[in-house]
């Protein structure tokens, strides 16, 4: 199998790199052609000088781009060429809605689409430790795991397309609010003017346990808000995850809470550092 | 050191038990007598007929009942009777204000406090695998070490008294936190459509990772809420955190709607369901 990559940025670069080390990479194309050219000359690929004329190639075209109307461009502009039996899976965190629009305008060119976003952020793309959650046809996905285990510990079939971005979504919103209760917490503790190193010890170990809290207490007490995951992505994850809810007429307090929260922070100049800069808002308000 | 422990219920029944394994218990009393005294005999230890009368006889006083006001209560009861030196331990959740009113009262007759609140619940109680955050003089912790250690896997000193109190009522606005976040999550996924026993596992291993989810979101799912941890008592914690919070001038968001919806629940009957219980408001708001 033949494979493009399209949008080779902090994630899609190091995860074409891995795709080209499992002898699978073809060509790729960014939107910053610099990008493109310099990782093509890297990986001895062709740098292609549009999504169709990528299509045009490959077998299969991988996608990472940011936001779902960036996904719906390059599946528009590549269309015109893409080949019979083709398939694209998107990496990108996007929308159920437009996960499905996506495998729609394949469907009626012949191609096939999986939904495949990830979690495990830049460092997971870059060990190929990426955790990915797939939803569209398993037959689809069975042709292509090779091409996913290259860049994947972890990869789980969810069911129909839009089943990827649905959990990626539920993971999403669970972050967040994972992300108000431990800043909330810790500014708490802190302003009590308790031992904060001991105190997420005690309580790492306990039913209030979890993974945010061990990885990112330490360090937002100490005011290191290096990303990690930055607030300014969470935040658009998030605005996802409401319109997904709104379609459902399902109401979601922590998400309303986290998506002001953040807008602060972004207003401040920190869009760039990690989500746990929530901490700045919850010891200062 | 001859030890009496005051209250014996849910969470004081199983404690005193492992004191007196460990050959220190020497008397109990409980406000509803039925309880100490079929523990006594079961025990083979006195069953005194009052606080004053079990203080006149130990060195150590291990108190575990429900509110800042029964503790207050127990120690003005024992305060005639009680022994220079004593050393009193409280294990009940309740305000830092209320522990540093306990210490001076026992001070001015004398004698010494520990406020020690726990983590691990009544099977943590049962097994002797409770974790104990102890504040007061650390000289004093010394002394009663071994008693602790027939309840507990773990015993952090945190720092003067109330320490003990601010840390456990940190751990309580984070699981609150905690459980709004997946409980909300999870009715989200739900409403998705997803298959929910999938979309816990991938995110479990991910970075919205936590206990809770781990431990409760299946039941939750399946509409199981036996305790665990029941939704009047983490209301009570919570209401004192507010209280906390008030006296520091600062806000809690996620325990103002925490301790909302656990009024909803309880209102509604459920007030000794498991916190998890909340999940029905995010379910069916």
């Amino acid at each position: 199998m033949r494979v493009g990559f399209i949008g080779v940025g902090a994630m899609g670069g190091p995860m074409a790199r891995h795709v080209a080390q499992g002898g699978f990479l073809q060509a790729v194309w960014n939107r910053t052609e610099e990008k493109s050219l310099a990782l093509a000359r890297d990986l001895n690929v062709t740098c292609a000088p549009s999504p169709a004329a990528l299509a045009s190639q490959v077998d299969v075209v991988l996608l990472c781009v940011s936001a779902d109307r960036d996904v719906l461009e390059v599946i528009h502009s590549l269309l015109p060429e893409i080949r019979q039996s083709s398939i694209v899976i998107d990496f990108s965190t996007v929308s159920s809605v437009t996960a499905r629009q996506a495998a729609e305008l394949l469907r009626a060119r012949g191609a096939e689409f999986l939904d495949s976003p990830v979690t495990g952020g830049v460092e997971g793309a870059h060990n190929g430790t990426l955790v990915m959650m797939v939803g569209g046809q398993l037959s689809v996905l069975e042709k292509v795991l090779p091409i996913l285990q290259t860049m994947s510990r972890r990869i789980v079939y969810m069911g129909d397309v839009g089943a990827g971005q649905a959990t990626k979504a539920v993971n999403q919103v669970m972050a967040a609010g994972i992300n108000q209760a431990v800043t909330e917490a810790l500014a708490f503790g802190e302003k009590l003017g308790l031992d904060m190193q001991k105190a997420i010890d005690v309580i790492s170990g306990g039913a209030a346990g979890n993974w945010f809290l061990e990885k990112r207490g330490s360090t937002m007490l100490e005011g290191i808000f290096s990303p990690g995951f930055k607030v300014a992505l969470h935040h658009k994850d998030l605005k996802i995850c409401r319109e997904m809810a709104k379609h459902l007429g399902m109401a979601l307090p922590l998400v309303e809470m986290t998506v002001e929260d953040y807008e602060k922070l972004i207003a401040g100049g920190f869009g760039n550092e990690d989500i746990s800069a929530l901490y700045r808002i919850k010891k200062d308000p």
